[in-house]
Order: structure tokens, then sequence, then C-alpha cells
């Protein structure tokens, strides 16, 4: 190998510099981010980075200038439901002008219509719908997507829903992790049969989706209008025997023991928590177990009921951000408004809110050795925001300050140049 | 004149067809708007269109078929603070983390601040700084906004603001309203002289504003930590006296009698209104005030007090929605999303919500004889939304579905195309 081969083995394809790196820890000043390939290669000084043995070069490295911007890790949104037939803003606008719940479900709304959409769809239209809306997280920073089924409610359709997932995946270089939820409620012909269905859930789909390979967690709904603790305990221990790992919905509407629960099968995240008792939060932190906060859902139904984001993490719990993306209770893949809501109503600090989006996000989805931070030998899945500290992003409320995305070292979103 | 001539005069320059339309009031479904220059010509059914003299030709006429679109008149944004210096995420920081504002305050930040930041800030910096905050109205649909000053508390600073304003008016075509809010706060050099402050408005400032022709209304921050409610009274009525119309921000925090004076004064509106009286509302009621409500400004405190949206259109108030964009309670240029907060925390519905931002926001800036309907003979001012109803905007949270936007006829905005 000659020098000059030696070189361009060296030579670095982006240098990000002068940037504020928040690197899913914490931040850096001032700070340099190099690119090789597909990874990382280095994060921190300018000064260090120059005593290695990286080069620059002229008509290779792209050099970008990142004064006054903010450099992350690609953000993640931890829960999404964003594989789904249909449409609810017409029980949004019955909603808004005072029909209750029931009086919805009882003509024909609620998650029940959203399953009916589900079902008609075809894999081919689950995707078509889905793209946009993985477009639109994308266009916000977010390169690592948890996706859930759950509106199949049958082993036919639970099975397309992860197939569509599995189809996003191979489109998309972005991380996709897919979540199996047939536990999302009882389906409308399994009414006053509910044994029968949770056999279904454990007897045949989730063997289904083992031998497919198609999803890594398994979900469960705790709540009374939902699954039991008993029954989310007999299902998750089900999964956890073919191999996937549980998670829950747990303490949304009411307390219901969800987050004792999740310390208990040591869930790998444990989302909503509304309603957590002390019991709960001590049960999730002996067990390593992330608290998935969902303040979208809250804001999106005017609730006024917020989790205890400060006791959590107080507690000694690792603390995730997500938009719930979903047809019913939340429309939005804009993940930087869960980070104003978590600054203005759950009153998180600045870093918590970008730890929360980033290297516990990853935590939540089991992808912490490979997503959320920035370090050496990371893939270079990168964020820059124009804003100039932490909290100026959740403080622009409603903007997008996303400058450019790079998912693997290569640039995927670009709005400086629009 | 010959035949080719008029029809030339009689060929409109854009057709927008099989549209939802809201024309400001009320919705008509597969309608026709039609433009010829700087004006609406028609507003209505493609068949009683044809019916009309008005002519559709190939090469002269721009044919939109806005199938699956929602056409409306440009948005309004009736309460603001976009002009402004300095930035405050840092206090946004401290907030969350648990700082109170008198903490903050004491430490020099809060409203002290900005109007630090805004005095030191030229009459160009001022209109280089509010210039991104218009143009990100505008693409959002946002045609016609109301500026406060208020930042500068002496009577250069204040008009310099005023000054700003009409600069701003002057270099964009949408609708720009100014109001005099120098009393706002008691600037700190008056502390303990509160009398003398009152004063200087009145005798100095009030007539140099009316003199310079600077402003149409005359607003006062009626609140424990402002001005009282006689104080107000005072001012509004000296207001009154050279030609301004009175506005009040009333019953933010407590309640204080705010909107009580606005109906004595006949205030064109009284804004936010979280504590407002059932005397309040009816004294609005009475006089014809509008309420302009900022659900922005509770939920970036993490307040969750909501106006009562519900109490004052069933009281026979007309309700507008504003964005309150100021850099120290609700940092953001999103009108879109007070409508999602309308719908979800104040449960308006959707149509009460559009009226919020066009006919009923033209109404609390004066402006309804111009801005606010689509209706044959005002000036072209629509906005064009990929929405399929009225509720699917609010619905789709944190998004921005705008389209296109028109101005006096033209083409501003024009996302489809990016």
């Amino acid at each position: 190998m000659n020098e000059q081969e030696t070189d361009r083995q060296l030579t670095v394809d982006l240098l990000i510099k002068n940037a504020l790196v928040f690197d899913g820890e914490t931040s850096l000043s001032a700070a340099t981010v190099a690119v090789k390939g597909e990874s990382i290669v280095f994060v921190g000084y300018q000064t260090d980075f120059e005593k290695t043995s990286w080069l620059v070069e002229d008509k290779v490295t792209e050099v970008l200038d990142a004064t006054g911007l903010l450099v992350t890790p690609g953000l993640i949104d931890c829960h999404t439901h964003i594989v789904h037939g249909g449409d609810r803003s017409h029980e949004y606008a019955l909603r808004a002008a005072g029909r209750s719940y029931l009086e919805i479900a009882a003509s024909g709304g609620g998650i029940k219509s959203t399953v009916r959409a589900t079902r008609q769809a075809s894999i081919d239209a689950l995707v078509r719908l889905a793209r946009p809306r993985l477009d639109r997280l994308l266009d916000r920073g977010v390169t690592a997507v948890e996706i859930k089924s759950g509106y199949g409610l049958s082993c036919d359709s639970e099975l397309k829903i992860l197939e569509a997932i599995k189809r996003l995946d191979s489109e998309y270089r972005i991380n996709i992790v897919a979540t199996f939820l047939g536990a999302h409620t009882i389906p409308s012909e399994y009414s006053g049969q509910r044994d029968d269905y949770v056999k279904l859930v454990i007897e045949e789909m989730l063997p289904a989706v083992a031998a497919g390979g198609l999803a890594d967690f398994c979900d469960v709904f705790v709540e009374k209008s939902a699954f039991t603790v008993e029954e989310a305990e007999k299902i998750l221990h089900a999964a956890q025997q073919v191999g996937l790992k549980p998670k829950l919905h747990a303490d949304q509407l009411s307390f219901g023991g969800g987050a004792e629960l999740a310390g208990r099968v040591s869930a790998t995240s444990a989302d909503h928590l509304e309603y957590v008792s002390g019991d709960g939060i001590k049960s999730m932190r002996d067990a390593g177990t992330v608290a998935v906060l969902l303040p979208g859902a809250s804001l999106f139904l005017g609730d006024n009921e917020n989790a205890p984001a400060r006791r959590l993490i107080d507690g000694g719990v690792s603390v995730a951000l997500a938009t719930d993306c979903n047809p019913g209770t939340c429309m939005t893949e804009n993940l930087h408004l869960m980070m104003t809501l978590a600054m203005s109503r759950l009153k998180m600090s600045a870093e918590e809110v970008f730890r929360a989006v980033t290297s516990n996000a990853a935590k939540a989805i089991g992808l912490e050795s490979s997503c959320g931070y920035l370090r050496e030998g990371r893939r270079a899945d990168i964020a820059i925001f124009e804003a100039k500290t932490l909290a100026d992003l959740p403080y622009q409320m409603g903007r997008n300050l996303t400058r450019q995305v790079y998912v693997a070292g290569q640039l995927a979103i670009d709005r400086a140049a629009s």
C-alpha cells in the first residue's frame, strides 16, 4: 500500500466543526464530529482531532461550519403506531363538540374504526400510508423508530401489519424496531370471550410472530378497558418463551399496577404512566425498565394529567419521550413538540429532554448499543438543528429547526437547501 | 371596446375548483373560488359560476383542481409581539428546571431582559429579527397580523418599535395592524413611581403615537403585576381621545375585572381571559368586544388553566384565537397549533376554530370589512390546505398542511412545489 492510498483511507468524508454537540449524555461546546463512510470516527475538540491520524482533504472532505448549530445523535421515536389504516379526524371533531368516548364508540368509532380500516387495507396500502409518516419523522431528525402492530387483532391481520413494518424497514435506511401488540384491546368478535382472545394471542399469534422473525418486542395494554395485570403477565411470559422482550402500556387512564408488573417481568419499557404509583417507580428502577412518556396523548385528549417525570427521574428511572403517533389519541409525528411539552408540562430539564429522545429512547427499544449516542465507532446517524442551545429547540414551540439529517453517513434531509 | 377586449376583462386569473371552501362563516363542499386581479369575484358552486359572465380562458386562467383540499380566507393572527429583541430560551430552561419567575426576574430575567434587548436594538435590527417570524406566519397561511409594541417602555423606544412595525407593513403585502402597548408593565426606572409612568404614557407617548399615525389600537395589561383597572381606564380614555381604539390584556393570571372594563370602554377585544367572570362575559357581549384566546401561553407556561371558550361562545361573545407570539410566555408562530389546542383543550368545534382565525380574528383587529372572509369583492387573500375536512387541520397536530397562500391574488407561498 503506497502513501497516497493510506492517506485516502485516513481521509474523513465529513467534518462538522464549531458545533454545540450533545452526544447522547452531555454537551460539548465548539466541538468537532468526524465521519468516515458509515461511521463516526471522532467526537471531541478540534485540537484533539488534529492530534489523531485522521486527515481532512480539500476535494474529499465536506467541511460543515456548525457555528450556532446544535449537533445530536439522530433522534429516536420509541413508541409509535404509524402503520394503520383510516383516519379519525371526524371522531376528534365529535369529541371537541362534547360527545363522550362511549357515544363515539357506540356509533362505530374509537379504536374499532381503525381496526376495521386496517383489516381492510393490503400490505401495500399500509406501507403507502406509513411512508409519509416516516418521512415526516425523518424531516425532524428522527433516525430510529419503533412501530407497533395492534390494529389487526386477528392472527392474519396482525401478521400483515408486522409484514408492512418489515417492508418499511427494508425500504428505509433508518432503524425500525417492530413490536407485536396483539393485546391492544379485545376485538368485537371476542366480546364476552376474553379468555379465548388471550389464548389466541398466546397460542397462535405469538408463535407465528416469532417463527416469522417479525418482532423484537411484545407489548400489552394494561387498562380497565383492555387487559388485566394477570392476562398481561401470562401473555408476556409466553412472549419471553418465544424470544420476544416485554413492553407495557401502563397506568395511562387510571392506576392499574402496570408499572409493578413491568418490573416483575423485567420489561424493557413501561409506557404512558400518568397514574404510576410509588411502588411502580421502585419496581421499574430495580428492573432497569425505561419509562416512556407520551405527553402528546394527554394534550390531544384535552387531559390535564401528566406523567410524573420528576418523580420517575428522581426515583432513578431512565425517562424517554415519544410521539405515540396514532389516529385516535395523538395524531402527530412531531417529536419536537413532545420535547416542548416535556419542558413546559413535565418540568424536565433541556438535557433530560435530549437524553429522552436519544440515549434513553435507544434503551427503551433495545438499541442502546447501536443508536442514541454520538460515539467513535457508532453508525453516523446525526441530526443538525438551528439551535444555539439545547433549550432553544423545545423553546421554539411548533417550529422545525432541523437543518440536516445524516443516516449512516449519508445526507438524508437538507432543509437548508430549500 | 371590441369583443376581444371585453373577453379579456371578463377572464378570471385564477379558478379554484372542487374545493371544500370555508368562507369565514360556514363551509361549502365541491365549491369554486374565482379571482380576477387582486380581488375575489366569485365564491359558490361551479354551476352558478358558469351562469355568470366570468370567463375561463386556456392560456390566461390558472385552474387549480382542489379536490381533497380546504380553501379558506387567509388566516389572521390577531395578537402577537413579534417585534422584539433578545431571546429567553435560557429563562425557559431555568423555569423547566424548577426556578420560580421571581428568582428569574431577580437575576435580571423576565420581561425586563426583553425590554433591555429591545431598547438596545436599532429599527433595522428589529425589522431584521421580525421578518423570519412574519415569514413563518405566512408559511402557515396567515395573511393578516396584529403586532404590539410594549417592550420599549420609554417614549423613544416605544416609537421605535411602532416605526419597525410600519416598516414591516410597507415591506409585506399582508395586512399588518399596529397596537401601542406602552402600558405593558412598569419599567424598572419607574418602580415606586407608577403614577409618573401612567402620566408619561398618557401625556407623552399617546400624543406622539397618534401624531405619527403609528397605531390603530391602544392596549393595556391589567394584572396585579402590571396595571390596575383604574389606571387602564384612564389610559384607554386618553387613547380614545387621540383616536386609538381600546384593547385589553385581561384576567390572564387572576381575575382582575379586566373583561368588565373592556365592556365599559367598548374595547374592540379583551385578550387571554383565563379567569374571566360571568359579569365580564356579559359586559363583553353587550359591548360587542371580541374575546381573543391564547391557549399557547398556558401550555408554554405549563399551566392547566384554560380560558372558558364554551362559556364565552354560549354567552354570545365572538371568540378569536391567536399565537401571542412573544419571547417570554409563548415563543411560537404556529397558529395551527393554537387551533389544535382550541379543539383539544377549549372544546371548540372545528367551525368555531376556523371562525376564530378568520372572521372573528378580523373583528378583533377592526378588519372585518376587509379581511377574514372569502366574499365577492374582497381582496383575494386565500389559504389552501391539504385537509379533507375542517377538523383535519387541527387533528394533524404539529404538522404544516399549508399548500398555497395567495396575497391580493398573487401566489406568496407554494409548498406543493418544494
